[in-house]
């Protein structure tokens, strides 16, 4: 084996990074993002990372085990979006699209001769068309709550019409900076160290300015005529939701993450019936991007000292030193990438999340809340821990004496 | 901001790892994954990676912004299992257990002192108790199929009682190199080069022989007593699960991958409502662990080149070059740990998987097939062209003929 080079540095005689043009409007002149390890990419690459994020170790055991040559190019024939995402004013503004590439699902289409060439440049986005069936919809289409139109609802089954999308992070790290309002060079050593040591490139390459990090990205899933998202004249109901996936599949009853999910789902269908558009984004965050375990352990340290609203985040700080990682000042750039300006109908409670989009400069006009015959029993700790702290309702915020009283489901009717 | 250093060496003269004698039963002769690049952890550092896998991304923001102090040390009180996972002889068995930590849920427990003293010691298991409604089962209960027994199913609701854990991968790379059957240095050379130069120490520190990688993990859910999940005379039924968002979230119709899913639990909970136990095993593998990118842009070239069940896999391998990178070589850790030695019914028909589970010496003495009226009709072409290609099914194989036959849905329905 070849004598290893751990790390490059923006000084090596033999670097010169292909051009990127963060925030120019011609594709072309933006350049495509360069990435590669092999001979014809390495002095031009122009980031860090690898695409697909955390799935590029599954391509390092293929390729290692030899199912999958080193120098594999994708035939992307036929894999182009179905629908037309097109270009937004936002897209060349840098300050509003700094977490993703916004011509992440047009790559073959402008620089197909680079790809031609030899060069491993892929989507970063990719758009498809499908057909869903949701149980708890189906049900509301059977009991009339929902009305089969042949469009949306395509038939009696309760069969969904979508276009969706799949988005990788891809981040220009002085927009991600500028946006956290922290320092670069503080930035790029601190997601270093706190990765162990990941990427000695994002401080020895200062000249490399965006990452692709290996963690989740988001799906998008658009109810109704996707060409209406940027019409300021066209109604639009969001819901941002963030992945929990001990309810958004198995549905745990301690919080609400699936029937905010189901609802944000209804309300956006019914808005697509209408005549405006529905708009799903999933990010995968996981326990408020804390992961699993972290989450697992806090609800431990909740049940094992009386649930209580009032107690509910100390739990998470105590375990994680914060009480959320979510970062949802990144969050706008995927409505910015469709040309969102206002929100009709924002189907979350999320301060944040709110406060984010504000901030971005998209419009909230109204906030609508998890109806309260959606909310199990158990997850009413949670939910009024956030009323209190912050998060919208139009109902009543609950005082601290309140929240002492709001306590969780022990564990004691436990069988074995 | 202080000179990096982007990677150390083996040779380095302060270098000297911690002890980690990986497969040994004492724990505190095994030692502690000791993964930190502070003060304390840098030079007895025995593991490459962090804590939290891909959210340590978020932790690098969360310190950049100040949220979080780089040094900060979680409080773990009363976050312990509520149940214990007992120690088995397969967990001091090199061979057995090569992708998780056995001890991970254990750390508070057995380096409790290392953790009094400063270093940042953290489980990367963590097992907790719930209760979930899944609307299908919710269903089942009502329509009678399930019976509300108090213990499994506690109530008319159709509230189910469960454990369940959260699963970060602990790769011990000789051990994951000589069950992938490569060499180890290979192995560590292509993890660096296909991520695009992540961890650079993977090839400058040969000693260091853990890695935790930046990829999602794996939960378990347990219904019915986890004791019995060791006792060969027990009933288990067991579905392994490969995370499809778009079906299991959202209900996509092109994939059974939700009602397979659902029915796993159902045949679970039945199992254990008989006095058996039943587990359905999670893993985060998106889209085959391709990812969700890739999973689209393949959709694409299904559907525009006229979907059928002969070329189906032709798809995949044209974008991503294999047809799977799941390696389930790595899967049957899990069980392993859990102590399973047999799985009287497994809700599979996948025989990548099957295949895993035999070779690691799990017996699988049936096979169940989902049944056909949970099969959307879209999502035919994919289960026979994986039929004909070896999955496992009690009825008919379809020949190529058949396959060009079978054929799915077209996109000349959309409306908009």
């Amino acid at each position: 084996m070849e004598k290893p080079a751990p790390t490059t540095y923006a000084h090596d005689k033999d670097v010169h990074p292909s051009k990127l043009n963060w925030g120019e409007t011609d594709p072309c002149v933006r350049g495509p993002v360069i990435i590669g390890r092999d001979a014809l990419s390495i002095n031009i690459r122009n980031a860090i990372g690898a695409y697909g994020g955390p799935y590029s170790i599954y391509r390092g055991l293929a390729v290692a085990m030899g199912d999958l040559s080193h120098n594999h190019r994708p035939n992307f024939e036929n894999t182009q979006p179905p629908i037309e995402i097109k270009q937004q004013p936002q897209w060349s503004d840098p300050s509003k699209i700094v977490a993703l590439d916004p011509f992440g699902h047009l790559t073959n289409e402008y620089f197909k001769k680079e790809i031609d060439e030899g060069l491993d440049i892929r989507p970063t986005i990719a758009i498809t068309r499908a057909h869903m069936l949701v149980p708890e919809i189906q049900e509301e289409i059977r009991t009339g709550g929902i009305a089969v139109d042949g469009k949306v609802v395509v038939n009696e089954t309760g069969e969904l019409n979508v276009h969706k999308g799949a988005i990788d992070p891809v981040w220009y790290l002085p927009g991600v900076a500028a946006r956290l309002k922290v320092d670069e060079d503080f930035l790029r050593r601190s997601l270093f160290e706190n990765s162990g040591g990941m990427y000695p490139e994002l401080i020895t390459r200062p000249d490399l300015k965006v990452f692709l990090p290996p963690i989740g990205g988001a799906s998008v899933y658009i109810f109704g005529n996707h060409e209406l998202l940027s019409d300021p004249d066209v109604r639009l109901t969001v819901r941002v939701h963030d992945e929990c996936n001990g309810s958004d599949v198995f549905g745990s009853d301690i919080c609400t993450c699936r029937p905010y999910l189901i609802f944000g789902m209804k309300e956006a269908i019914k808005e697509a019936q209408n005549g405006g558009v529905g708009l799903i984004i999933y990010f995968r965050k996981e326990g408020r991007a804390l992961g699993e375990v972290t989450k697992y352990l806090v609800y431990n340290a909740r049940k094992r000292e009386g649930d209580s609203a009032a107690k509910y985040f100390a739990r998470t700080e105590n375990v994680a030193g914060v009480k959320d990682m979510r970062f949802q000042a990144l969050m706008p750039d995927i409505l910015h990438w469709l040309g969102v300006t206002k929100i009709d109908r924002f189907t979350s409670m999320s301060n944040m999340k709110h406060d984010a989009l504000v901030d971005a400069g998209i419009k909230v006009l109204e906030r609508v809340p998890i109806p309260d015959e959606l909310v199990p029993p158990d997850s009413k700790v949670e939910m009024e821990a956030k009323v209190a702290a912050g998060y919208y309702t139009n109902g009543h915020v609950p005082c601290p004496t309140e929240l002492s009283r709001t306590v969780g489901r022990g564990w004691d009717e436990f069988h074995h």
